[in-house]
């Protein structure tokens, strides 16, 4: 829900793409663009709406803090009505992720990590190689060793980066749900994702700045299913 | 201002608290804790007592996204009247940091880099041995040299480190401010953390939960000058 219209509007025409395209997604990711601007009333209403069309509601701040603040945040989150919760691995077990996943575990709330996101300078973070017990290996396929260890709920790996959705399809045995964002706009292809492995697919701008959502949303996912 | 009181009187208790300290502090860092509960406007009201106090305002949002929601999340906080911003760059720079950083630039804004966090987790991320051009490093050095590369205002470096602190300070021969975080309940020390090279001292809860803020903050403005 990438919008970027003047705060006033957000929440109406939030509410009114969700409804034009509640029947071809299952569910709604929300991030900065509106977490910031609206208040915790609004936010309410808004997946209050989502919840009504039997979709989720996942909160995309990509959480990097340490655990006190992890727990506060998730509070927030929680009491909003948010399903799941999107955060980096990066930030580390102890006194980092480590509470905010048994709290979220026992709340039965989802808990996203990061793998590989979809901009070109992913390459600075996740792309870097790392020397782990004598061994040289990539951060992200340790990222994906984290979401395993730690059991993560689902995994984001960017769609302009289908090899790369294969190969950790590969290595979770496709036990751990793929979520690609990037489709559109950024540059990633629909078919080459699902295809190559990806659950869920993450479209944000290319509905959102679209004339016809629902049109799109169902192009999408017609679209998905053509090879299966 | 890491409170975690209920959401109708964070308003109230954040205005209270800046104002019995203002003599003894010189920014306001906020973060989830308010973001996510208060509205547009109520964190406009607290920024515009924050500045009434001669205070900045920095927004602790640890920003790790594309640079299009980057560009969304700033725009709303100078919005709000925000100063500075903490990004990790561990997001990179390509389609990362690179516009948001250009952008808060040309609005005399700060940006803030995490280079090594105050939490035990902090070593699976900030203290990755990583390879570059043929040679093992550690990823806090890496990010150090962005910081200095990509010209950020600021490092932030945990006070629970103060060795750390001590090796950053002669890297960036003191050109960059360093602030640092984890004083206090967090373990970090007022006096090492300046002694080893710190600029600023970030302190949330030893003062947010004590009965005296006040005297809390004017003993830590005290012992941070002792041995000047």
């Amino acid at each position: 829900m990438d919008l970027t219209c003047p705060p006033t509007q957000i929440l109406k025409k939030s509410i009114s793409i969700i409804k034009s395209t509640s029947d071809n997604i299952c569910a709604v990711k929300i991030n900065h663009h509106l977490l910031l601007p609206l208040s915790l009333r609004e936010i309410k209403k808004l997946i209050s709406v989502i919840h009504s069309r039997n979709l989720l509601a996942i909160a995309d701040l990509k959480l990097n803090d340490i655990s006190a603040t992890n727990l506060v945040a998730i509070k927030h989150l929680w009491n909003m009505g948010f399903d799941a919760v999107i955060v980096n691995p990066f930030v580390g077990y102890s006194e980092g992720l480590e509470p905010l996943l048994t709290k979220s575990k026992s709340k039965n709330k989802g808990v996203l990590f990061l793998v590989y996101m979809s901009h070109k300078g992913a390459k600075d973070g996740y792309g870097l190689d790392i020397f782990k017990q004598g061994k040289k290996k990539k951060l992200y396929l340790e990222f994906v060793e984290r979401a395993k260890r730690w059991r993560a709920d689902g995994i984001i790996v960017g769609a302009t980066r289908p090899t790369l959705i294969k190969e950790i399809s590969n290595l979770t045995n496709s036990l751990i749900d793929i979520y690609t964002p990037g489709i559109g706009t950024q540059g990633g292809d629909v078919s080459k994702s699902i295809k190559s492995g990806a659950d869920y697919l993450i479209v944000g701008r290319s509905i959102i700045n679209s004339k016809n959502p629902k049109l799109v949303t169902s192009r999408i996912r017609a679209n998905s299913w053509l090879d299966c």
